[in-house]
């Protein structure tokens, strides 16, 4: 072995070309799309709906009381005040869930209780503190009331037809309240997107692997991918470690294609190995390698494909790296892929830089960070820590026209959950 | 019936006193905690650390190459330049995940692929860009490295005994990475709180009921809170629809109680219905009730009670009250009874308030808002109609002592998401 050198660098990325992260998520846009299917509502929490769900009919479908009082016709309050009452003839009352004994006339009341049926004839519901009862079976009408005061109309809530829920914004519990008030208790969403997690790397064992032998190293990154794809909306499916070998990826790549919607290979930490799986990729389909090369730190070894209808991503051999660029590009795929368009805002806070953050020009930096005191304070350490990542409680952006933040400047820092 | 009036206002609440909603989160504070138990890694996400979970060994285990290069000696590249190259023989190659065949004396080096074991004897690795090969066996080394350059120490990531994740804290993505790489594949988390969620109200039907009867309403609360629960890291249970009725609901609730750490009752919409609720939960056990009523607009016949050990919250019986009140005080107690010490950061916005708003002292008012134009537009309607919730992006909260907000004033709203 000696005088042996390490295998020739770069050669399976530069025929590719290097873009930015704004150009891959504009530029990089596989058509896939996972199928539309009925959830029942209680697992619909999340989901994405694959088309606007509509009333079937009118909510709440009944004119409504929306205060404990007396459903009347405004017309009969004008004018009364404490000095100078209204008077009006009780002539029954309604109960809960039922309908309502009697209408209201000219010169009469109905004793309501919130949410009760609104009877015909009256127009308004006079709230119990603005009235008294003068006797048995006539009350004073102490404050006028206009027409549809305490009370909503039988279309207030949602005319027929109207849309309760849009397509593409995951259903929040809002949104399932609203769907349950309309009777939908099963809601056409985009199936989950499949998204199966390929790591390489001869050095790299299962996390389950008590003791190591000399450079083993277990498994952090595809357990860590699969939270980010299930909190994406995602079903990931962790299959598993392969050797550094382009046969043996392209092999069980391409057994996994059926089954997913998304490919995503942790590639080895070495150039070698990103070149294994840079050749295994391309092999598995046109279009093929859309990029490989993303100017940003960390994670610039990061590869995108379309291959064969299947989007596949080829992330950096370290897991901090892998996971960083798998935040910024890998979780908008899997939203894109289930049909996702209007993803959950993320938290952010906008703080003071605590130190100066050098950056070279035409890339983007991601920077971790700790949030103290309404500062952000930089984490610094090699890419191959995992430790930063697990210190950090969110991070920022340096843009790639950027040289670098000054201390003291205004930062928007994104917030992990 | 004629001539009869409304149940008696307010009589159940007004034996207790109102509070804030600031007094209600300092200070009703539960003891109940729920047990540890132990879940496999790929369970873990979001879940609650019982106690830290500390490094079994040093993280990686061994000094490892950050970069594909050379292990050198640093000393021995000291003052090389491209003018001046400082020579090396290679006298060997290490291969991922396996021990360095040699050490590094002076004058040598070993090639290293990135995350290779760094060989006995080697304090720096310099990168492949730096060295060429002079002639079969010896390399050129054009720019000098620092001892520990190029690589990581056997316990950088983490020293045997650190803390990988604090109790308290949800796990994140890369917690769980952080823990696979340290072989931690069970970790002890707090059971998930679970909350049984009662619907009352004697118009009040099933989702599934497809043809209302006049008054009647599906149950919109129980799917949402259910939604709400499980965000905050809560195992839901619904448990249906109770009768407006005491004894019936005291019945319902004391059976749920063995097998709850938290009861949600959202109760029915009358005045009445709010008072069989706080006479069923005042038989429930000591030290009971601990407020009924509450200063927030809406959600104000809020009742929060401790019985037995087990907390109770009783809502108000609007389904946009009962999640408004559930999102500022259920999620917290779920989370304390959970031992979620850290609770996840929530997507806020500093926006433009697009009109003005009034409000009464004395008391929180949550306004939904919709995000148009980085702008915050308030958005009305009363608050049985679940619409404007489903409308929303977010909310905006107008503190006790305020009178109001005025349009073009710079506001925090919450996102939904």
């Amino acid at each position: 072995m000696a005088g042996e050198v390490p295998a020739k660098a770069d050669t399976g990325r530069e025929f590719f070309v290097t873009r930015t992260v704004g150009e891959a998520l504009a530029g990089f846009r596989p058509e896939r799309r996972t199928p539309a299917e009925t959830v029942p509502l209680s697992a619909a929490l999340h989901r994405v709906p694959a088309e606007p769900v509509r009333a079937p009919h009118p909510l709440p479908g009944f004119a409504r009381s929306t205060v404990d009082g007396y459903a009347v016709r405004a017309s009969d309050t004008y004018g009364a005040s404490e000095g100078l009452p209204g008077y009006l003839d009780v002539t029954g009352a309604v109960l809960m869930g039922t309908e309502p004994p009697t209408e209201v006339r000219q010169g009469t009341a109905v004793s309501m209780p919130t949410g009760g049926v609104l009877p015909p004839g009256a127009d308004a519901v006079v709230m119990i503190e603005y009235t008294q009862v003068a006797m048995p079976g006539t009350i004073e009408v102490v404050r006028p009331v206009a027409p549809g005061e305490g009370m909503v109309r039988a279309d207030e809530d949602a005319a027929a037809g109207a849309e309760l829920v849009p397509a593409g914004r995951p259903l929040r519990a809002q949104d399932l309240g609203m769907l349950a008030a309309a009777g939908v208790t099963g809601v056409p969403v985009r199936a989950r997107p499949r998204v199966t997690i390929f790591s390489t790397g001869d050095e790299v064992v299962p996390p389950e692997t008590q003791a190591l032998r000399p450079g083993q190293v277990r498994d952090a990154t595809a357990v860590a991918l699969a939270a980010m794809v299930s909190d994406a909306g995602g079903e990931p499916a962790v299959a598993g470690i392969v050797s550094d070998d382009a046969a043996a990826l392209e092999a069980a790549l391409r057994a996994a294609m059926p089954g997913s919607d998304l490919l995503v290979v942790s590639a080895g930490s070495s150039v070698g190995a990103r070149d294994e799986t840079a050749s295994a990729v391309a092999r598995l389909g046109p279009p093929g390698i859309w990029c490989h090369g993303l100017a940003i730190k960390p994670g610039k070894p990061t590869l995108l494909a379309d291959c064969g209808g299947v989007p596949v991503i080829g992330l950096p051999g370290n897991p901090r790296s892998a996971l960083v660029v798998f935040r910024l590009l890998g979780v908008p795929l899997v939203h894109l892929v289930g049909g996702c368009t209007m993803p959950p805002p993320e938290p952010t806070a906008r703080l003071k830089l605590a130190r100066d953050l050098p950056s070279a020009t035409g890339r983007l930096d991601v920077v971790q960070v700790r949030v103290r005191e309404h500062a952000a304070e930089p984490l610094f350490g090699q890419s191959a820590l995992l430790s930063v990542l697990t210190a950090a409680d969110g991070y920022l952006v340096i843009a790639e026209e950027a040289t670098g933040l000054d201390a003291g400047s205004e930062v928007e820092v994104t917030l992990y959950r």
